[in-house]
């Protein structure tokens, strides 16, 4: 398995020149290009990386698969399934123009407006208290560490942000956001700043391989179906308008960030991080999505056979 | 395994009170609401059956995925591609929009246009050639059976199929359609009128459960790359604007059909079909797709835990 | 000429139990139904009135014409038509959907997306000092009157606004938008809140019938190609999606706002205003555009024969 | 007056270079780019022409404007207008998109959509009936010509009118196209490839001037109501998504054609034609679009003003 990890590193590594780092948030346009980590947890306890599996990088849109676990425990699916859908949308991960025409109600929760209701609907009136019940929940998945968020990464959320702005703008008009717009927004800018490495990542996943369980500490971290839930909307929807292309490559439910990271889960199995900051025109990580297909074939982990 | 279908087809059957038989082909819009059948084909050679599995019911939008498996077949998965896109399209199975915002590409071959599209690409100049082509490639798929079309349901196809005939019409003006627009709008409209039962479209399936192979004859019907992507693109788009819901509910590659009809694929385990001809909104069986809900989590079939 | 116009209001005056007043704004939902008031001022100097002619009631979109008129002559058509268009746009008055797609480019300055982008064009960084500048120059075009804004009104824009600070977000998202959001839009809700009557706005709108020249004071209030491009504008855009109706009734350019007013230009002839809070469904006075359309047909003033 | 147009041809001449001949149909790809023609007829009975004025060329879509009053005159404007809208549309003239979402109903007789469906209201089953009763009317307000279509344009259109028989299809699938769609589709091709010069076209549109009346017969070809109804939807609609920069520029209810020309009517004054068959991207004549400023400004043509 070693082996096999860093062959697929040293074979991805090379696509990252077909990509670019995001470059709509200024601090992330900075990041080296070659970087390549990959990192991976199985339900029976062994983990494995290789290459720079243990670099920081802002969590970005993962933070919505774990954001939706926590707001599910909370508030249950019914609730939460009340103001958003769960059908791809088609559209970029930003896009207003549905939201529009579907009166502010998101078409799934892990597209921007979806996200940014998910994080309305996190207990505390302030963006600093629905953070920080966030943080707790994340930090009960990844025992043992103290995760902060970077400062110049959130600052460029805040500073650009206007997008995910109007988004919530929107919601709030047609009476669907949960909270003040800004406290919405706010929290979901900090949640995207989050810095983690492959091997966090790929940790934090693991109780979605296992059923809503966390094969190390035993303990429950959601129920059956709510995990059935999360790794259904990735499988359909996690990478946005490329995600038929990630069923098609790498046939596992999925979740990329512009940061540079996704999260892969073979339910059953194991959880996948990888890590390339240069991305596909669709936001993805060129050299990760890359070493998944890769790491997929050797393993024969598509669900699709 | 028949003591649990009975179960399923007892509960089921009621749900179809929510639906409405197809209402825009005539010939469709008489059927008796509450009829409901399930047939289950295993990759180790049983099979079991409930209810009206040997009613026979008319393909519909399911042939969508018999054709793209002979076209793949002929022509390889990079001269499809090149033509039709493998992402969820976030609209309706009819629908225009993206059609010509995406300058003729339809977005997948599960919806009409990608369909219509697959069916120019089959062998042949004459809408009948075409459809003499798909025929053979069916029949060799369920071998010993004479499977035929039902007329008045391709009459009536074919006398208001004009929303079909735009679409055909948009991609030859874009110069996609691979063949005159007549032909190809035609020999679809006769895919979708092929009859069949639930015993029948349960063992059509089968090679897709087993990597492509047919597991009762043991011939490679398509190669594995061109299976999983059928899985794949059934998963992701098979349901079209329910497709999430879907993956949500059943979790396994699906693909519905206004006749009635639903098959889902278990891969490496089975071949499911349901029949029940009372239809959801979306246009897919209300009875059938509860049943299969309710199969799935009998026996723990979703992808997704 | 003043029997016309009592006629018109008793007969017009009916037509409002076919609407209601506008509802998005609590403030404004609560007028009597059934007010109705004409004025009208002509180049030559004569005045008329009838009905509710000095009734307040607030300016809302009838101030994206003066906004505009006060920008132009600020800044020029070449600058402000480098970043806003002059199309219809054939979507309601609130919609995100086209700036998104033209990439916060809005279609004209008669649909909300353009107004609060040429108020950003206002002098001055704050709101105040923007809001300042415009109520200058609109006590220049009706001398010896002192306006006041509506308070009430203007709290429920500012609170229930949030479709309007959506498009400010995705404006400034393109850096499209010339100052902050909240001070374009928070300028843009005090101009919506500003108090007239029929007789005020009729004699506002005198220079636009006037070539750009106040025929009372002699005065040039904007250069005659100005003039002109506002006339245009507001022919083709003025009533947003019912444009191409009020043309083909009224046959005049003319600027609707949810207050109940309508201002109607005929150029080198008069200007008009008309009042009636009860609105038809895209947003205009239902007894107001009936009575512009018998004003019209009366005194022949359509363009269009 | 002479020497004005005469002036304008020398300087409009050299705007050409910025456009191209519509390359979507062949036949008329090979048009020499630098031709220029205009023809006014007044309605106390002058002409002038100017420039290439005898040249012949096909009418496209100008012939929109004379079966909508062919159809007026007809059918009356309450069956007409219960069919289609009369509002600006914001797309390109071709455009389905609207269409879908409107349920088959055009937004006004100017586009592709409302110019084929009126064509469905002509009497007569057959396209050639349909087109014969069209070609009457047409030779009605062109007295002692006999006009014709230039073959290699109709066989052009036929065969490359995919996008025209899509809109056909759509409106026939909501039930909406009066007539078979092939006939529809084939009569609107024949109207656009009926050959006239800028002297024909200027004459056949004086009765647009003329409130309905053609003042050198001083026939009524169609009622003044009608008339107004088409000046207005040419006023807003005539150059599709250029309408607005029309208004500004010329201000006049105009017509343009990806044939070249450009019918402009300056009610209670006169009728003008332009002809130049490089285009603008917006399929409009670039140097008659040129022209038609130029004359406006030098008479004061503009109804903005």
């Amino acid at each position: 398995m070693q082996e096999i990890l860093d062959r697929i590193v040293a074979k991805a590594r090379g696509h990252a020149r077909r990509g670019r780092p995001a470059s709509y948030i200024p601090a992330l346009s900075r990041a080296r290009r070659d970087l390549l980590g990959v990192s991976v947890f199985t339900l029976d306890g062994r983990t494995y990386h290789a290459g720079d599996h243990d670099r920081p990088f802002t969590m970005q849109s993962i933070s919505k698969v774990f954001c939706l676990a926590c707001v599910l425990k909370l508030r249950g699916d019914r609730a939460v399934f009340a103001l958003v859908d769960r059908e791809p949308s088609g559209d970029p991960f930003y896009s207003l123009v549905l939201l529009e025409y579907e009166n502010g109600r998101p078409r799934n929760p892990m597209i921007n407006a979806g996200a940014i209701l998910i994080t309305s609907l996190l207990p505390g009136r302030t963006s600093a208290a629905k953070f920080a019940h966030y943080m707790r929940f994340l930090e009960g998945v990844l025992p043992g560490k103290k995760l902060d968020i970077d400062p110049r990464v959130y600052a460029s959320e805040f500073e650009t942000g206007q997008r995910n702005r109007a988004l919530g703008c929107l919601m709030k008009h047609f009476g669907v956001l949960q909270s003040a717009t800004e406290d919405a927004v706010d929290a979901y800018f900090r949640q995207c700043s989050v810095r983690v490495t492959c091997d966090d990542l790929a940790r934090m996943g693991l109780f979605l391989a296992g059923r809503g369980v966390d094969p190390i500490t035993g303990r429950r971290v959601i129920a059956e179906g709510h995990c059935k839930t999360i790794n259904a909307l990735m499988a359909t929807c996690g990478l946005y308008d490329a995600s038929g292309d990630f069923a098609h490559r790498v046939g596992l439910p999925g979740k990329s960030g512009v940061g540079g990271g996704i999260l892969a889960i073979a339910p059953g199995k194991m959880s996948v991080a990888v890590y390339g900051p240069a991305l596909d025109p669709k936001g993805s990580s060129v050299a990760g999505f890359e070493a998944l297909e890769m790491l997929s074939q050797e393993l024969e982990l598509s669900l699709y056979l």
